[in-house]
């Protein structure tokens, strides 16, 4: 076999929307100069697999192979590829691609391109065996992190990292609202950022495991008295859940020019009297994943400090398993399928 | 007479309100270490006095003698006064004190403390001969800028020119929304600082004024077509209305890490999906007025660049006339009231 010549790819794809995934194989594209293929040992399942099995988004296109926190090795690689070797331990998350000549993607924000290239979005991602994909989207794993606990970096930890490098120091007390797959990470990443770390939950029986996490400060998000009495004490709020809370309590909660960072889209409209942002320069904004040079920052530095996502491990053939218990939310945090 | 032995100063106040203001006097405090007297030739008029003279915000203390953009010289001062002498032109603007040990009022963003004390709430304002007031917020008037049209930077000015230090660089595209007081000050200083402005106004008939001021493009904000068309251009959009617009076109007109800064409170609530923050790392922020050390800054930077206010003068005692037409938006763009 040489790398132009295409095995077949075995692989899990939901063949409908919410159906459950069946064993799949396809034709890969032809490796391109710039291409590697992965022989993938791991993949995260993100909340985003599930929108796309489910075409909440109205973009999904079936038979639909999703994942997205992919960990593997490198097997063949194209002949511009310089940056990893056969044998290299990578990661690939959300994006597989950009444009590599804006404006956002010459100053390294190359997820603020509006060319984006999605890793399980019209193509197939990371529940299979192998994947080939641009090799420029490919980043080596440090050697301290264990493959099951940096598969769920690749988005959950890009995303909640993003904010942190944009709007916070070691000196800033950073909120983290929801303690799941993209919260427990964003309260790890504080907490080893330097921060003082506050968290906001509705699940109360969260409290010990936040603490855990890094948490000096937990906070019941249904008590209206508990929310009010953080007025004016956090610099960075970081909202990792999608349903309506009362958002008036947490922009008071921010300190002047503090940032509400939402790093997952509300399903309804966010309402803010615009004089809470006023009187105190406050801002509300939103963050998503991270380019290339944040990513491979983010690695460094969760190697450095043991950084990773707390998992639960399947066999990649139990995917269904995993799927139906992610939709219940019966997870601590992120299930991350492995192939044998 | 001595600093110790206070006039009656002789001033203009609403009794309710509402009222029209009639000559009123009152009895100054004595002269603080700290104060200046400040005998008084120009006072500008901004839409924060008829707020405050309708009791708008229900914080009013009537009889209310309005008035906050204060150009005067330096009558008398107390013992600690050294960065002006008797006979300096100074001008006060929105903000005459604050706690001055807190972490904002120690790194220079007096506006952000919690403590603030404002020139003429609860106080008596600018609409009167005299006015006694702490002298470190008393600012030395550049030679260059003719008191009339600096009376208006003292708080039009620093309001617009504050998210543009924040948010702009000479490279920045710049949106300014409303091409009133507050709205022409933000293009002429935009345009000053290098930037390229695009001017959003309902009134098409404002276009060449617009342009007059300095902007290079012209959009009417009642025109959802060339709203649309706006998408993805603008760095910063500073809001300068309190009326409600289609916010969603103007994040849509954001670029990537766009800032939509309101400098005025909106009388309803701002609804903006977080999809549109998050996709392009845009922001929605807000900007109080602005700290000493920017104050010192935009009257330095408008006495260099020639940036001042378009104003009309008025004599002192045909406050109400101003008054009137103010409420019918009759001005290009500010009043000035006058002292003979």
């Amino acid at each position: 076999m040489t790398n132009q010549e295409p095995r077949r790819v075995d692989a899990y794809a939901a063949h409908a929307a919410g159906a459950l995934l069946t064993p799949f194989d396809y034709e890969p594209a032809a490796l391109g100069p710039h291409d590697v293929e992965i022989e993938i040992t791991h993949c995260g399942i993100c909340h985003s697999d599930l929108h796309l099995i489910d075409n909440d988004w109205q973009t999904s296109q079936f038979p639909l192979v999703p994942g997205h926190e992919i960990i593997g090795t490198v097997a063949h690689k194209g002949p511009l590829v310089s940056h990893v070797d056969i044998g290299t331990r990578v990661g690939v998350g959300w994006q597989c691609g950009s444009c590599l000549q804006c404006e956002w993607c010459e100053r390294g924000d190359e997820n603020l391109c509006a060319d984006m290239v999605e890793t399980c979005v019209a193509r197939p991602g990371g529940f299979a065996e192998r994947i080939r994909i641009d090799g420029r989207f490919a980043f080596a794993i440090p050697e301290a992190l264990r493959s099951e606990v940096a598969a769920p970096l690749l988005c959950g930890g890009i995303t909640v990292y993003s904010p942190l490098r944009q709007h916070a120091r070691p000196q800033s007390r950073v909120g983290v609202i929801g303690i799941g797959g993209l919260g427990h990470l964003a309260i790890r990443f504080a907490h080893a950022l330097g921060c003082e770390v506050t968290a906001f939950s509705s699940t109360a029986a969260k409290e010990e495991e936040a603490r855990a996490h890094g948490a000096h400060q937990f906070v019941s998000s249904t008590d209206d008295r508990a929310l009010k009495a953080q007025r004016e004490s956090l610099d960075l709020i970081i909202s990792t859940v999608n349903v309506p809370l009362d958002w008036k309590r947490y922009v008071n909660a921010l300190r002047p020019d503090g940032v509400l960072s939402f790093v997952g889209a509300l399903a309804e409209p966010l309402t803010i009297p615009t004089g809470l942002l006023l009187a105190r320069r406050r801002s509300v904004s939103g963050s998503p994943i991270g380019g290339r040079v944040a990513m491979r920052e983010m690695l460094d530095f969760a190697a450095r400090h043991g950084v990773g996502a707390q998992v639960e491990t399947l066999p990649m053939h139990e995917v269904n398993t995993a799927l139906e218990r992610l939709r219940r939310n019966d997870v601590r945090y992120r299930f991350v399928l492995e192939r044998g």
